[in-house]
């Protein structure tokens, strides 16, 4: 079968690799029918130190079952189903208590030793805990939205989440990337009364604006902070969603909270540090998150996708067969697309 | 007046200083009839450099209301009050929050402009929004757990409530100073399940099974951690209290918590930065606390050493005249003293 390979930096590659096959007797066998690039694959495209054996890529994807092993009970061969980025065994401990992230038995897709959702098809472990049934055709509108359930709109909404987001909250989103903007949606469909996005990109803009932004920031850094704070009568803002994951982004969601807010960071950490003291610890600042449990969120999130309340599907503004994947990982990379759906 | 003023690291003095007296229509005048040595004034007895003008000490304070100013509704002369150890206006919209620490007209005792506890008598600022009428007389048996109530068990509590503490959760304490034994009383009032404390001082883990702990670990740093995973099948603990301030304890703190987790964090941190990547984000660890609102907290407590369900008074185990102040410091650097009253 064809995959996507990146075997460094700036090295994307569609190769013949094995095919996809049951292993385990959890397992359960996709054709994927869609899958799209992440924002977080552009870190190792812009970091990743030149390899031999090259990493499957895409954590993000729609398929349609091929087949089950023995023990699998909840899906079926031609069940079409998403994936969230991360599988689990959905008995575990922390899967119980809604953090599949944390499961004891679960994992995460690509890498040298599992396939990635941006090929032709996946060997799923754990079938049972890590999909969830879609109840529409496989070329349905709402594919797009649905799609995003995977991971772009579960991890806006785990940083809406961490960051106590809430009715009548003020709420800043730092980061106008797909997930910034899906945290808009989150943030609005939570309750929040006003929603600041930080960013400048006019189209990500007025996607923010249809979404729910009330405000935008288009200042960085200090200036940033400044005027959010002008904004909120010197007070600051009850949440932040940081969605980038640099240091200064960070540092500014810190500058932008109001004593007693919190912080929910979901942009994969590239910097090593928090700052421990000053208004971090004196204002009573909550910092939360991390990697969204989007198992859970799929459940959650699914009823409001489907009956059209929001409409994640609209951060993609790009498609792309199998063939075309190198070139959707430039034009991310590049902020030439929002986000790159793929149509292996 | 005589109180006690600080020079530098080790140098404690108890001095004539200028009477307290109304300036402002808010304040209230107070003879103070107990306060205490908190683990927090231990920071400057190691640390401060030598000055001229001194630092007047003391935030932890009951006292007979002497005058007030004519704007003062809430309290009257001859009235028995606590203060929490930040001074609030009790209206602004942080003190509507519950967030008193962070009153937009607030402030802090001692220091070089101000009056602090461990003295004679105390000018307090916006008195109606600070203080709070005790219904009990000045040698009332409950002195020492009211007086708890302005600091060490409002802070042991702000840990609790920081780390998310609740009914059948697991609970680690870091500290086993009296902020962290108060966090004991905290985490067992707040319905945890498990509660091991991390110390080694025979008194001090006494005290703390007393209260409510269950398991004590005496190991440090990553014996400390190793140990916590053997009693938690491996997992960690839903709540630690990081009663402490210092980079290690708080490292132990994030080494001991589970996945989805928090950690409270009420020591004054000593230390400049926090584990931004790795497990504090992969596991979804979330980071609280800052300054206790303690204000809030009288309230909510006070019920309860009222009626003897709580007696963080126990953490006193040691009372001196003001002329005994300076060596009360001492004993409790040594950890010769858990706290220190002052009858002054």
């Amino acid at each position: 079968m064809r995959a996507t390979v990146m075997y460094g930096a700036g090295d994307v590659r569609i190769e013949d690799v094995p095919d996809a096959r049951l292993v385990e007797p959890t397992d359960a066998l996709l054709v994927v029918t869609r899958a799209c690039i992440c924002g977080s694959d552009l870190w190792p495209y812009k970091q990743m130190k030149p390899t031999e054996e090259g990493r499957r890529m895409g954590h993000e994807f729609i398929g349609r079952v091929e087949a089950v092993g023995a023990d699998v009970r909840t899906v079926k061969p031609g069940d079409l189903v998403v994936a969230p980025f991360a599988w689990s065994d959905g008995t575990c401990v922390f899967c119980r208590e809604g953090l599949q992230t944390s499961c004891l038995h679960g994992g995460w897709w690509g890498g040298t030793d599992q396939d990635g959702g941006q090929g032709e098809a996946v060997r799923v472990p754990q079938a049972d805990g890590t999909l969830v049934v879609l109840p529409v055709g496989e070329d349905d509108a709402l594919m797009p939205s649905l799609l995003s359930l995977s991971d772009v709109m579960a991890t806006g909404h785990h940083a809406a989440v961490s960051a106590r987001v809430g009715p009548g909250k003020s709420v800043a989103v730092v980061g106008d990337g797909a997930v910034g903007l899906c945290g808009v949606i989150a943030a609005k469909r939570l309750g929040a009364e006003r929603i600041l996005i930080l960013g400048r990109h006019p189209d990500r803009i007025a996607l923010a604006r249809d979404f729910g932004a009330t405000d935008v920031v288009s200042e960085r850094g200090d200036e940033a902070v400044e005027r959010v704070r002008e904004l909120t009568g010197g007070l600051g803002v009850h949440s932040v969603l940081e969605c980038v994951g640099y240091e200064q982004s960070m540092l500014t969601a810190l500058g932008i909270v109001r004593p007693g807010g919190a912080v929910g960071r979901v942009g994969v950490p590239q910097h090593e540090t928090l700052p421990a003291a000053g208004p971090t610890f004196f204002d009573n600042i909550t910092i939360s998150g991390g990697p969204a449990p989007a198992r859970a969120y799929i459940e959650e999130l699914l009823p409001d996708v489907l009956e059209g309340r929001i409409e994640p599907g609209r951060v993609f503004d790009r498609t792309v067969g199998l063939d075309g994947v190198p070139d959707g990982y430039r034009a991310m990379d590049e902020r030439e697309a929002i986000k790159v759906m793929v149509e292996p």
